[in-house]
């Protein structure tokens, strides 16, 4: 290796890790925002972070960068494969950082400011009108946005966007899968939905105080390994997996009427967490070490949250915590009708796996069609309608707030995102066959205490592999075939109609 | 106003407004770790924080500073009084950061981190030889650290260190008011031991559960007007006040068998927590919005634990909110007499009002030796031991740890920080004297339940001061004369011998 490539190498891995400090500070201002601060702190700390952010911008724009980046890629052969992988991911994020003008930037970063915090108000209002006033002019910017992002990387505007959470990934090949799945969904939504079990009436009197909740949600995170000497457990209005890797902080809100949706909630975050705490150490700091994408990180959630918690055993598990720290009136058996409940409506984040895809489509369709313009915003309402009924049978007419105003993404600005919703959904029963083929079934797993193992299959197969590989290699490798929504289809075959 | 000196003042301004949002994430970090953080966060975290110091140094160092400053300086009649103030505490933060080379700063981090490591391990175990081991080469790194920033501004090398927290006192000033209370304290402790009542021998079968405690702590900081909107209690192994103004935190640890511990703790904790809650809101993010120094500072946090708490009518209000919280068996003429239990005793945090001083004196006096050279490092227990016996009678012969290895202060590397507590003492006695001599008696206001007036007057003259004033000149517009140690004295007869 000659001694300029080394140099120019380990300036750029010393500058990425620089960052990373920098980046510590982000996520335990928003962890601390989310959990902690005081109603008073935030103008001081948007300000604290404002600045943060603008730190960070201008260490991602570093003049010597160009440099560093020109002179390691003349001696790419000479890194190892890990370097060379993480010099890849180096260059996505100066990419990512440097492709959008600071006053595009600047521009939606205000107008995504404006619409979010009206929109917590238009929303429960139903003010579609007011909504759309702010949304017009926050679209037209995200429409400059992912055309820069697009000129910048020869793509189409919309995967400009999309390969912010998913590098790799396209529309085409997204309309591929969403055709795939609109082929059999509906009807499999029909054929489970006429077969589902009557649930007993839930008696509204029995309370499930707070901290008992607190002290399940714990207990079960340990069940599921996760490690509290690198990680919190707290309580926010929108539960989340925030921190570091090596602190990883999660959240959730409790209903005192109700302790599944906690409990449900508590595990799928506890995947997201179990991720970052498996990310590999060794890469720690460097982009190499993050989490591969949004859809990855969702398999995970989803694979503790569907996979994990949807499967009998696990309940059986659970269910001695679970009497142990609650007055749980319900049989094992009952609690798992409860969970594998499926029934069409109109809440995105209160779907049931079976029906949650529509959700998705529906989105990814209209942002595809705002952003290329053969959608006008003020037609979006219909649209919706119109999916809404032809994917799950229910009208949204007139029901703004239910219908496309239900999300926080497009308010701040977020498009391209929603995919990666049902691309983890995939990727997590993908995940649990190729598991499968290799251990034997996961309920078989699960009733003779063999979590661990499963555990263990993740971590080698997903969490250790942090960035090091793309993620169509990390799926190859992992399941030996790339992506493949079959799997989500027999999944769903299996546990509901078999 | 000249258009360039109001550049040059306001990119000063910007500049400094910039290091608060930095600082801002140093103290959250600072806090997060002592309450928060799980246990394998720290290496992460210390890199983290590592970066950040070394980007503040670097942001309080920046070349353009020193133009701006000739600049500013020019033109600093066509200033405001309070702009001139700040200008004048820009430069004085400037100063401190850039009089010490960057080497002995690294030098002397290291062997601070190293010393107090070992401090940890080496005080339980009375491990005087191996503490004596660090401190040596510490020592000697402060001692170049006196130096240089004894050269910068011309004074003596501890006066240098002790400018630090007490900008604008010096050793000499010091030595003719600790000479002034050594006259009469020993007599007074001696005669204030004389007149100690017999108290109850304390139940240890009670337990104060630690929830009930903290309800108490937070209505007792809500009753000293403290604003949860802008702040929070927490536990942490040693208490402290931290966050920044306008999200103010404090900490305490409580113990299930005796409460007046934490509950004083809170007090006192709170006594900063007002300060900083009630520095100039218009001057935040300005080094003339800071609290003025470390001896003002405690004389906040003493006014509360010492002047408010040890007032027999400051128990009484806090009686019925006691009584409510946990099941205290004693009045509170009887928890009025165990707070002010007066007792020579080995260790300074522990030590009432009336001892305390003799802790300072002591180490002052060490100090100073140690700097100059006339007490060399190994005499230091005998000299301890001297000293103990002659202020409060009593021997730390062979005892290092209740001795010369008991506090962290020496073991970080911090000389010179002693004297503020004392200093704080006499400024919240004279602050109070000269309250009354506006509002009549503490103890009459607190009976009637005026204590909303008396926070108006500290606000009035002390919090919203931060930094505009120096010490002497904010010591002197309170209370009409400089710092006068006989109010400390009169405080202490009044409250024990009338």
């Amino acid at each position: 290796m000659s001694r300029k490539s080394v140099t120019a190498y380990q300036q750029l891995s010393d500058h990425f890790q620089k960052i990373s400090h920098f980046e510590h500070f982000a996520a335990l201002g928003d962890w601390d925002q989310a959990t902690m601060m005081p109603s008073a702190g935030s103008d001081n700390r948007a300000a604290a972070m404002a600045e943060l952010a603008r730190h960070i911008h201008e260490l991602k724009n570093a003049p010597e960068l160009t440099d560093w980046f020109a002179e390691a890629q003349q001696q790419l052969t000479q890194l190892s494969k890990a370097q060379q992988a993480n010099l890849r991911e180096m260059l996505w994020q100066w990419h990512q950082a440097n492709c959008v003008p600071a006053e595009i930037v600047q521009a939606k970063t205000a107008a995504a400011y404006r619409c979010e915090h009206q929109w917590c108000q238009q929303r429960p209002a139903n003010d579609w009108q007011g909504f759309k006033h702010n949304l017009q002019p926050l679209l037209a910017l995200v429409k400059e946005e992912a055309q820069s992002r697009a000129a910048a990387s020869n793509v189409t505007p919309y995967d400009a966007l999309l390969a912010r959470f998913e590098p790799g990934m396209t529309a085409a090949r997204l309309t591929q899968i969403f055709d795939h799945l609109s082929q059999w969904l509906p009807t499999l939504i029909q054929q489970i939905c006429e077969r589902q079990p009557t649930l007993k009436p839930v008696d509204t009197n029995i309370r499930y105080p707070l901290s008992r909740q607190q002290d399940l949600g714990r207990e079960v995170m340990q069940f599921l390994g996760f490690d509290f000497q690198q990680g919190r457990l707290d309580i926010s209005a929108h539960p989340f997996c925030g921190g570091v890797p090596g602190d990883v902080r999660l959240t959730t809100r409790y209903d005192e009427h109700s302790f599944l949706p906690a409990l449900l909630g508590i595990i799928h975050e506890t995947g997201h967490a179990s991720y970052e705490q498996g990310l590999p150490v060794a890469w720690r700091g460097q982009p190499a070490g993050l989490a591969r994408s949004m859809g990855i990180h969702e398999s995970q959630s989803l694979f503790f949250e569907m996979q994990l918690a949807g499967s009998a055993a696990f309940i059986e598990r659970l269910y001695p915590m679970l009497k142990r720290h609650l007055s749980c009136r319900d049989s094992a058996a009952e609690l798992h009708q409860q969970i594998l409940r499926v029934q069409p409506g109109y809440i995105r984040v209160d779907a049931d796996e079976v029906t949650y895809p529509c959700h998705i489509m529906l989105r990814f369709a209209a942002e595809q069609a705002l952003l290329n313009g053969s959608l006008d915003l003020a037609d979006l309402p219909d649209f919706w309608d119109q999916q809404m009924q032809q994917y799950l049978g229910i009208s949204t007419k007139n029901n703004y707030r239910d219908g496309c105003m239900q999300d926080i993404h497009w308010a701040v600005g977020e498009f391209g995102y929603f995919p990666s919703y049902t691309l983890g959904a995939m990727y997590a029963a993908q995940f649990r066959f190729a598991l499968e083929k290799q251990l034997g079934s996961l309920d078989v797993l699960l009733e003779n205490d063999r979590l661990p193992e499963v555990l263990s299959w993740l971590q080698q197969h997903i969490w250790q592999q942090g960035s090091l590989l793309d993620t169509d290699t990390l799926v190859q490798q992992a399941t030996g075939e790339p992506l493949n929504p079959d799997y989500l289809h027999r999944h769903l075959r299996q546990r509901y109609l078999s």
